[in-house]
């Protein structure tokens, strides 16, 4: 019997286990001050009531003999039309044309990311953006793959391009990027998708973030350029979108022309599903399908539209503080340069010791992070402007 | 770019597209005749109230800034206190002992029965009965591990012994099993747990159906046999239990005590969760601890007793037939021998065309399912009652 060698390759991220021991620290040391966290990647603001309303409605077919419903329909990967053909509407106006068969719905854009791995042999070489959401990195070191890295930083404002030097299997993208907030242009998704193809690649994209995209020269899916459904997959997520971080839902694309070694992707990843999963709650899906109706994209734009002015507060309050910054403005997250050269940890200490607020050190999310800093926009109103006085009131002394 | 070399060793399984078709094109030539499924593995009665309760009070605790929920608590894998309290609970009156950190929520236990095999090396031997439910076999074949079959036949009551000459890392029992309906004694298990401790192996138990078990001699849980929890991870679900098939969600036992290579596997499935997880809706966490409540526990005994009189009213017929077959009594199946020894294809055949009853063929599981057919008791009362009388009818003539 052996287990996994690989595993032990695994570096324990101590990010977010510092930060609460850290911040629980300074409460027992400073029991009358009020700590305000912008360091939560987790949403806030409840369900939209279009959700709720569907929810209770499939609890109740639920209850009845005549409308129970039991594993979900085997054809489509057990998605059930009503979720797949909204998917396929808001896909439809992008301007992105899809078959509902191209369309995989799952419990969370996290599970799909890693699971998506079993159809690519082991020997592939992944190529990594640096800093990045730990998952992309850990799923392909407990698989053994060999993995590059592609620095985003300062110089080409956190969005790197692709290098022809470079040769690479699968490309992991994120835009809007966890933790920069920076988000790429079409043109730019357009040199990928051409380097993709060039070295028979596939771009795995996470567009998870997609929903906070306003301005119209950004993609909102990979879709929008030319020959990326011969080369993407696409994850997205209704975690962000609408809040679903504690219902778990998500849908994956797998294009049907994306194809390699004669074998079409979408068949495997198919296969994939129906071997080691069966499918995600039927009242979590009729919740989902709420989501991209009329009624519910109005309500869930007024939930993103209080998360996007908490990023104007915070970002505004940076430009007023001249300190740089990407992100916040397509984006939920504000990553942030650290002021005087402090590095990531240095500062992160500084601001919970004399503002009582805390953030996330860059340094934890890859090398390129160091001397930055992450906030996001996922908390209260009020606790985001206190902490924007607070910021002001310290870095302005 | 090369995908998964193993893809292409799974064999495509037709059997239930099969059984669909024939069925369909039956249908299509008898307008006339109502066909009744006895093939499915699918529950038909609704949510228990209690369940339907909790969910309701929790799609309204997702509308409230207040008591909305994010994503699940991390230290525990994603899993709710009170959930994982009311699974110890279940456990203690079974008389094993369990820590909640033992105790790991899914969106099922084919997930889970799957995604296990990520902490496991690729080099491991495999051993799994025959016939068989398909997924131990295919998602083993996808990480290209070597499978060996115990064969479960009329003789051994198709409950197969170890045999300490075969040498294998990982062994999957089922019990009661799919598709066979038998169930392991208490005794017969300590042979399994001594063997595997023998050989340094991990058992893979599929306690799915547990709940159907009434003889106190047979096992609900491995640990009921001591030395189980240093050898075995237990994978238990509430799809049958209470009639979670469309709502998702299982638990997986994996005991501190469970070290190999000096490795605690709980330690490596945390990882492994943590990574490529991200918990179950809460939801239907909060519907599943409604399950065992007394209330919750009354009311599953309630809808377990309908499909169980189903399943009595089948074996009876098969006895009063003169019929040999398995399962039934602690089972939600019933496995049949075909009489005037047809084989698994021709019986379905024969039964759809003179009783337009549909079962599923033995074979369709693995060669040792050759020469039987397996009917469930998931149907409604009125069809299992009337299938019973057209089997009769066709079978006494």
């Amino acid at each position: 019997m052996k287990i996994n060698p690989h595993f032990s390759q695994l570096k324990e991220s101590y990010l977010f286990s510092t930060v609460g021991k850290k911040t629980a620290e300074f409460q027992k040391t400073h029991p009358g001050r009020e700590v305000i966290r912008l360091s939560i990647g987790d949403v806030t603001r409840p369900l939209a009531p279009v959700v709720i309303e569907a929810m209770h409605r499939a609890v109740d077919d639920m209850s009845r003999r005549e409308t129970f419903k039991g594993y979900g329909p085997d054809q489509t990967c057990y998605g059930y039309g009503v979720l797949l053909d909204s998917i396929q509407g808001s896909y439809a106006r992008k301007g992105v044309a899809l078959g509902t068969d191209e369309i995989f719905i799952s419990d969370g854009a996290k599970s799909d990311l890693g699971n998506i791995l079993d159809i690519f042999s082991e020997e592939n070489v992944v190529l990594v953006p640096d800093p990045v959401y730990p998952v992309y990195v850990d799923t392909n070191v407990m698989a053994g793959r060999k993995i590059l890295y592609a620095d985003a930083n300062e110089q080409n404002g956190f969005l790197p391009m692709p290098d022809p030097a470079v040769k690479a299997d699968l490309i992991y993208l994120c835009s809007p990027n966890n933790p920069t907030g920076a988000a790429y242009s079409k043109e730019q998704l357009k040199e990928w998708v051409r380097y993709a193809l060039a070295q028979d690649a596939v771009i795995l994209y996470d567009a998870a973030y997609e929903y906070f995209i306003t301005d119209p020269s950004l993609a909102r899916s990979i879709y929008e350029v030319e020959g990326a459904k011969d080369c993407a997959i696409e994850f997205c997520s209704y975690s962000k979108t609408a809040g679903f971080t504690g219902v778990r839902c998500g849908y994956t694309v797998v294009p049907r022309s994306l194809v390699r070694e004669g074998t079409p992707l979408n068949r495997l990843w198919a296969r994939r599903q129906s071997t080691k999963f069966n499918g995600v709650s039927y009242i979590t899906q009729m919740g989902a399908a709420a989501v991209f109706t009329e009624e519910g994209e109005r309500q869930i734009r007024e939930n993103l539209g209080y998360y996007r002015e908490n990023a104007r507060l915070i970002f505004s309050c940076l430009e007023e503080l001249g300190i740089g910054y990407t992100g916040g403005k397509n984006s939920p997250y504000v990553w942030m340069k650290c002021p005087f050269g402090m590095d990531s940890w240095t500062f992160f200490d500084y601001l919970l010791e004399n503002a009582a607020v805390v953030g996330t050190p860059g340094s934890g999310f890859g090398k390129n992070g160091e001397g930055f800093f992450r906030l996001t926009s996922f908390g209260t109103r009020e606790n985001t402007a206190e902490a924007c006085s607070r910021l002001k009131n310290l870095l302005l002394r």
